[in-house]
């Protein structure tokens, strides 16, 4: 049934598993939908291949080689709600990846100003294409699409590139990586493949700001919980504390947790520090306004309580919440951040169609010793 | 001289074999404006050209060879008008035969907003590219362009993609390719050629709605008039009846034809239904709120009543009249042809720039046996 | 410190070498930032490099190696201010060299609107992309750019297509490029390189309208500068005169120049006439209504009057003050104009990736004898 833009879609089912169980159909292509799609190997798998697809670009060989891939298929970037940096990360990694693509931003140029739904739009989507990338102001549209889909005699993957408040899986696969490089020993990495051993083990990674709005801490901790030994503190005022819902899913999976209001205090226990800005547009009457949001700031200041190892991510765009003086420190890891999402969309997409296994034939011919 | 919003073009000659024959002048590149410049023979080597295009992309390596045919040309879509199924369906169709294209789709944008004529604008875009597909709200615009560009040392062809209420050729083309598809019989396929026999001859086809305003039905029914024996049904309320200059046409070429008011009475003898959406936003003074518009509406009651072969075709967007239920039958075309249209839209293109016979020699190398 | 709309960003330095310098360093990239850049072999090498690119892209097997120059590299078109033309002379010329990109043209899609500076929103782009062409409405906002990626870890390259008032150095390529190749005596290519003979030495140019606000006149004064002998004539309204500084860039280049505010007169004496349209857009109070502009538009009339080897150049839009009547005559080169402005910037852009040498080998080995 169709939804509007206060009431998200109901998802099909209350299991999480049940939901998991439609979008990964062994007749059906994978849809890339919720974080807790992925389990542990799934991921490690990913974060090594995004590593081999930076590599391999590294050479213009290497990149026309990546090029023809998926040269022969072609991506419709959905793009309904306002983004500039996760737009052009996909259609960065499409080109890192071959695919050609073409985009729908603003409806106002779309047929649906002659009456079409949605589910028209996506179901034209559907004979064009052979993949759509979508983000979406609605909770719960991309799984919406995805079942849609598998209804449809010729069904392409969805991949959710942010729907509603609830879910960012790609923002959650690109943070771990970008964490897995951060707690990496990079002496190890000779030896042994760099992403199968737990390096989150023992590390205290803090989430500070609007965590109750803000949806890739949220993707975020289910992929953590893959890790057994993270500790988790979530730092907000208390209007804005993380869902319980995620609470107990830590809590289920046996993973260590602390919710705190104060930032400063503990700022030299942390190993990594996931900065949010406030996420003012889902106010309803201006409540933010009330938040003395100051106080979940990371200021120059503080960087000399800063562990020498700490990790700065922040999912961007920033405002005042991290000071610009702090990008010229090593700690600041938030512009190989958004980097690092163009790999791992590349990664993800390469394994969507299955080409991963191409890619790492070609890596271990021409990259390892 | 320069033509208004309300005010469209007026054809450069009251007789239109004289204005086909501009369109189609041997020392310039072909014009793709009228749908009466397609005469049988390459209607049905178009139709035979997309099937081929359809089974060469098939495989990365087909995908592959298309695409270097036309890589060394590039496309302006000039879009003015509100459309994403044509427009996605024109770059799909690029990126299938591998031409680079430009887009302009709003004139805020554009050069237009500090004074510059549109004339200009397009005299612009033929010193980059090296085909102009372009969508407009001014009837004529395209023809005018055709025959401007003429007059240019630089000519590069134009290809109408919808042009004020009267032509929508390629829509037309990629109709008749689907009845096409839908008539044939796919045993015959193997033994001959499959786009040279008369299929439609005793054929009925009922076209419905708002026949009046859509320029698709008009495309479609000059070309129809290829195929003798083909009889059309045109159902519509009488506000909304096709143009008197199509019946007089059909006249002339010999084909027989109705004029109705009620849909249901014959559902039953129909082959193909083309169903088609009232097109309101031409309104001068919200006149189509007074029609029944759903007596024109296929329902899913009907499905009872329809031929088991009965192929129910539309230009979509749909609203109301034709019932999202339907989409799960056999009869329903209308999604094919969507896909349909990037087939022959890839066809024209390679037509256009002479490497349809590099298709041809490729398909009967690999795909013939 | 950040600019706003009507408050210009202030040159790092006071001395322009010095900006250049910063420009220009050993250990960045090379930054296009204003046309003072370009000395003369630099400018000449272009011209000479756009010859050749042209003359490659001619044939399918050529333009399909052009593209595999920088098929590794991805461009960004960060294009705020409004602009068809230049934009599309960027994207072609990326598709020419076989370069990705993407573009942002409507800050209203970007994550401006929650709330992130440019700056940011620049840095990000760095991520992604291995170059950003700019056209922006604030006066010096390229070179701040090209200082601040200069400070990232990860420098790309910044190509400025125009800032503010001031510059637009790829529009002052293109212009001389345009002028060189009217002013070679066509006999003496086959003998001798093209561009490297003076052919400016003797000429009279004239710049003709609104040369106060008109970015491109200041920008190609620069670069007529790199050739002695030439003469400039600066022909406008008293209240639109050419700016002091650049009358006096022009003497202390010892290049001879004249003031006037009258077109007619001297017509007949003219090598070029490089006409310009009136940017009332940036008019504070409608100031330009007093104007008569029409004493500064070039007539059909005043064609009698012509030298035959007249250049007449307009770096577009046009509006009254040149009339379309005057395009079909062999002095109209503006059209050619806009069709130079692509391989110029294709030559810039594999100038700054260092694949120019590249396409003189290719050049060498296939086009000469």
């Amino acid at each position: 049934m169709p939804a509007t833009e206060s009431q998200p879609y109901v998802p099909t089912h209350p299991d999480t598993a049940h939901r998991i169980a439609a979008l990964n159909r062994n007749d059906k292509p994978f849809h890339v939908v919720l974080a807790q799609q992925f389990d542990r190997p799934t991921v490690d798998q990913l974060c090594q291949l995004a590593d081999m697809i930076r590599s391999i670009s590294g050479s213009r060989q290497g990149s026309q080689f990546l090029q023809t891939l998926l040269s022969h298929r072609r991506a419709m970037l959905y793009f309904i709600q306002p983004s500039t940096r996760t737009f052009l990360s996909f259609t960065a990694a499409c080109q890192i990846v071959g695919m050609r693509y073409s985009s729908v931003r603003d409806r106002s140029t779309s047929s649906e100003v002659k009456g079409e739904s949605e589910d028209d739009t996506v179901r034209t989507f559907s004979q064009y294409f052979d993949l759509i990338i979508m983000r979406h102001p609605l909770e719960g549209f991309a799984e919406h699409v995805a079942n849609m889909l598998n209804e449809m005699p010729r069904t392409i993957p969805v991949l959710n590139a942010g729907s509603g408040k609830d879910q960012h899986p790609t923002q959650a696969l690109l943070d771990i990586y970008t964490l897995y490089r951060c707690f990496a020993d990079p002496r190890a990495a000779r030896e042994e493949p760099r992403y199968t051993r737990n390096v989150f083990a023992g590390k205290t990674i803090a989430f500070v700001g609007d965590l109750k709005r803000g949806r890739t801490v949220r993707s975020l901790a289910y992929l953590l919980c893959r890790y057994p030994g993270v500790r988790l503190v979530f730092v907000s005022p208390p209007q804005l504390r993380i869902g319980e819902d995620i609470l107990e899913y830590l809590s289920r999976n046996g993973i260590e947790y602390d919710v705190a209001e104060d930032l400063r205090s503990s700022i030299g226990e942390y190993d990594a520090i996931y900065m949010t800005r406030m996420q003012d547009e889902h106010d309803v009457a201006g409540e933010s306004k009330a938040i003395d949001y100051y106080a979940y700031s990371l200021t120059y200041e503080m960087a000399k309580d800063f562990k020498p190892g700490l990790a700065i991510l922040h999912p961007l765009p920033r405002r005042n919440e991290l000071d610009q003086r702090l990008d010229a420190l090593p700690q600041a890891k938030y512009w190989a951040q958004v980097r690092n999402g163009m790999w791992m969309r590349s990664a993800l997409m390469a394994s969507v169609f299955n080409v991963d296994v191409a890619i790492r034939d070609h890596y271990h011919a021409y990259y390892t010793f």
